[in-house]
């Protein structure tokens, strides 16, 4: 497959370009039985969608999902689920100045190479618009795994730019724009991406994100780790530079006897390892660090060449985000949700049988 | 499958356990006629061999690999590449005391969830010696990507806990045990590893590799994405918490302006992207770093619980690598060839007929 | 994933119920560049569309398909081709009494076991409407092979019931509704369907595939082989039950000194082979005859058992096929064309530089 | 990957020529905790095993199987099994008079076209030899299938050239050399054998294939089906050209009043199906024949055409089966045991969850 389909038991596989008829995705091997309906899905749409605040794209798009197959009478039957978003607010303009130019910091140029053909329209494929998709079909599968094994999966904001965001209190990430969790942060956020805007410049971000009561024992040991596929979901996103897990680069300084996590019976000492060992989960928080690049459209002339071989300069105008990673949350916690549903089927699969009960000790201690 | 085959066309199956008779893998996918015989497999497998400086375990393994299948007068035939390597020095020592023990910083405590039985000789199939497997295999794509497009891929340490380690000269790596790109550094190395050792204790260090002359054009735009693989290949090697492409974690802080790489004809303006936009090869050098934590395995008393429900404290004498990052260059390499190689034949498959000649730039700015 | 993908490189991901909103697929791995409109594909629907005669279903479905991506400016891009066909005609009918039946001969009873839920309206995800998809996809992988490589890919009817069809002229095909490639059996094909349906019965059919021009040497030695994933394929259909490549079961009784196809510089001499030995292709054309049952819903009391634990008896109203196997022929077709364009890719993935000129004999004696 | 790798969640990925070093495989996926020794593989290797009668190839060759990997203390561990075979009887004659002539009815003209290059000592890769490796891994199959479901798997002959064998009782079987269900019918087929030899001459073969206490609900609905698995992995055994379930190509003159199977709370009433209905098992037996063509590799003199581009004309002689079908029911028991697993597999990750306990009826009328 050229790509597009994530996941080995738990699979979506994606479509759409930026300003064609419409974006979706079809979502294969999800379990029979689970309740579900447009709204649970459009929840998690709301939450990325553009045009919510002055920080992030004016593009207004409603992405109204649809659920074209799989659910019946509200429930899921175990059959393909697909997902229809159609594309609204596609402005009609004239593409033809720069579908000849590569823009840095884009895919431009290597589309070109590629397939020698590209749809120049909003970025075509390589839109972030995709990630709509994401995080549709990453609702399904936060909702199966809260109602089935209880996990919550939240994220938030660490970083924008150089300034670093503390974590305080979950509760305040759903009330600023920025998911940060930190009420006292976002006034001086808020002015930064305002400075940000006005130099014709962008910023990029870092995310945390967080899976609470992951059973112990999912996951492969050598190359499809749990770990492996969570840098490889999170590498996918459009912009991510960098995947970390648990204590991440700063394991790189620590010494074998703080790093490695002790376990007493009142449950383990610390989450250095970030809820995984040898590629499968502890029973530990999956802690996830992602590093966003600044947005490469921005309106601050830079060289480029164009396909006739001339060197160009060019600026971007139009409506694009100053820090793509503020949107980024929402996405970051459906594709660790898709990682996760993925290894509870394929450990159901191999390790239906095994029943270890003791000891099974707390993820941290309380 | 559970996790032991890596890649879609051109893949490895591994198998083995540390102190089972043998480990190995079948490599499936190498186009036929490439020149190949066991010498090539070994000079690799050589670089990462145990036992070869006061720096590394003192496991004395020759690591010698025969080629079972794939290979008829000296090339290969196109069908699949079995490689073996017998396991000789296991030492028939008791393991009873460590079985029922959950080692902190090891995968113990989740193996025995998932599994409820594991093999606790020298880690079993946790062993980093399944890395011996992905060097080998390695040294086939390696060699293919080298003779078919020029390919070179090198890597160096670039930090060993707290210290950096300069790039001054790709020809110092091969000359010190620490695969140090820098010849003034390598005393201070020695003697840091020293005390490190001597306090019982050992620490991570920091790894990057670099592909050169890769085309522009491989990878896929969306979940396959080649970065996606690469951050999901570096990932899946024992001990790595972290993997960056390009910038990396630095990309946060950049600003648009200097993070987009310019274009020029001349060549690309710089490489924050790392080779990678999109998904996709630019032309531009593959840069990756990964984190390598700390080796678990230290003579320092730690807390643990045992099989039965039992508190302990334990800790692990024997022989072992202060750093297991000293060893992770060529791992590292290898898993870097694996990766280019399987999206060269991806590629192959679906754009075998693009023909694309200008305007085709350099990596860089010469 | 839950068996809703097809192939390794060009993949097909299918999804829809039979009175759901839509059906539809994602087709992804088409190399960019091949012109592509909703008519190339929509030629392909209406040959396989209900409600065309007499003889076939009565249900009316224009079956009109949508491209909803991957196509840009009349051409792919290499992008996920996304199809979606609406369900229009839906009747609004009482399923509640079919729904906790199992009908024989249906999959109602396996389906209800698998999932513990179904959707009974119209048979579901297994109703043989999904073999539309099928089509619509089959269309592309038809005209990709046809326009890089010149193969043709052909089907007629060669049993209906117990009468046998022989074969005459291609021509013949389109001219009538049970693609029998002889003109003169029509007319008996006629009444037999018409004494069948009026004897509320049905019957089953034996379609013959050919694919013309294909080259030598594609196909995977040993598990993928050609052969095996065209048996695959086939088998795959709704109401299938036996798949024969070549001289299939007539093998049993032949010698090897005839059934062996002896090659001579004029080309082969025989094509017991159905044009593929040892799992890959001959250059010979691929030949592959199919088994369909009889359609199971008949207006004929049969017994069954309800959900409740109750014997009842049962039998079938409404807009049924007498045959299904009447309108097989473009469904075989599209399967071939399938799984043919998979093994191109593949193909040309592993073996691209291989270059063996002589001798290539033609596939058969001229 | 090239086509090497059976099966999605319980997988074998073979290697492999029949006079390079030896063959074998690498089972992934095989849950933890089954009890598992070489013997257990080697009772069914001895069942294939040549040079048992004189109806066979008289290659020797002890194919004795090592376990190099997944099994600790006598049991399974969940990671992979490598399963090693030496070739021993690799007789050192000339094959540079076959290296540049392609047999006819074998895979020498396809291998050439497709590779470039190939290993012509004893068919290479495409050796029937391979099968020893299926049956091997089918091995672990059986033994996990029959303790964890009770499901028993045969096969028997039907038919050896035009002569057609009853089936009277499943003792039998292993009485004579043919893999006979009839004890009266071992002395004809005796003499037929002895007669086609003689005439330097051979012949295809007809094998049923059964499995018993297979549950309700296996399979999935649309690609993967079941049957459309096993149609696969039956088409892939060397020399095989059709497949069958249940009624198979006899459906085709079939009434749908007599084909679709009647349930009665006894029981199914018949089973035309052969077990599988829209492509889930329904409980009742697995029914599945296949066809095999006859041995080319014979004594009589055939025309060729050799890689220089020559006409000539061939003979074969050595050590070769008059009837490959004779030792190919263990193979096709295998291949059975290999899909059926998987789909056990595949079917706990997806309907873990599912309790559906009544109406469940017997497979079938006792």
């Amino acid at each position: 497959m050229a790509g597009n389909t994530l996941g080995l038991l738990f699979t979506v596989t994606s479509f759409g370009e930026s300003h064609g008829p419409a974006i979706g995705c079809v979502v294969d091997g999800c379990p029979p039985g689970l309740l579900l309906d447009a709204a649970d899905i459009q929840a998690e749409l709301d939450r990325r969608k553009p045009g919510t605040s002055r920080f992030v794209t004016q593009r207004r798009e409603p992405d109204a999902v649809e659920i074209l197959s799989g659910v019946y009478e509200g429930r899921t039957t175990g059959t393909p689920i697909a997902l229809l978003i159609r594309n609204t607010d596609q402005r009609s303009r004239d593409y033809s100045k720069i579908a000849d130019v590569f823009r840095p910091g884009h895919a431009d140029y290597a589309y070109w190479h590629k397939y020698g053909v590209r749809d120049p329209r909003g970025g075509g494929r390589a839109s972030a618009r995709e990630t709509a998709v994401r995080v549709a079909a990453g609702a399904i599968a936060k909702k199966w795994l809260k109602e089935r094994y209880g996990i919550v999966i939240r994220g938030h904001m660490t970083q924008l730019g150089e300034k670093r965001i503390p974590f305080t209190d979950w509760d305040a990430v759903p009330e600023n724009p920025f998911f940060a969790a930190d009420r006292d942060a976002v006034p001086e956020l808020e002015a930064y991406v305002d400075t940000i805007r006005k130099s014709l410049d962008s910023v990029g971000a870092r995310i945390r994100v967080v899976a609470d009561n992951v059973p112990v024992g999912w996951g492969e040991p050598v190359y499809d780790r749990l770990d492996a596929d969570i840098a490889y979901a999170m590498m996918s996103i459009n912009a991510v530079k960098g995947v970390e897990i648990g204590a991440g680069f700063d394991a790189v300084a620590q010494r074998g006897s703080v790093h490695g996590d002790e376990l007493t019976l009142a449950g383990f000492a610390s989450n250095h390892a970030g809820g995984v060992t040898g590629g499968i989960s502890t029973g530990q928080p999956i802690e996830v660090s992602i590093a966003i690049k600044p947005t490469p459209s921005i309106a601050t002339p830079r060289r480029s060449i164009d396909a006739a071989g001339n060197e160009v300069t060019m600026e971007t105008h139009g409506r694009h985000d100053p820090c793509v990673g503020i949107r980024a949350t929402p996405i970051a916690e459906a594709m660790l949700a898709l990682v996760l549903m993925d290894h509870a089927l394929r450990h159901r699969a191999q390790c239906a049988d095994v029943r270890v009960e003791t000891p099974r000790i707390p993820g941290r201690i309380r």
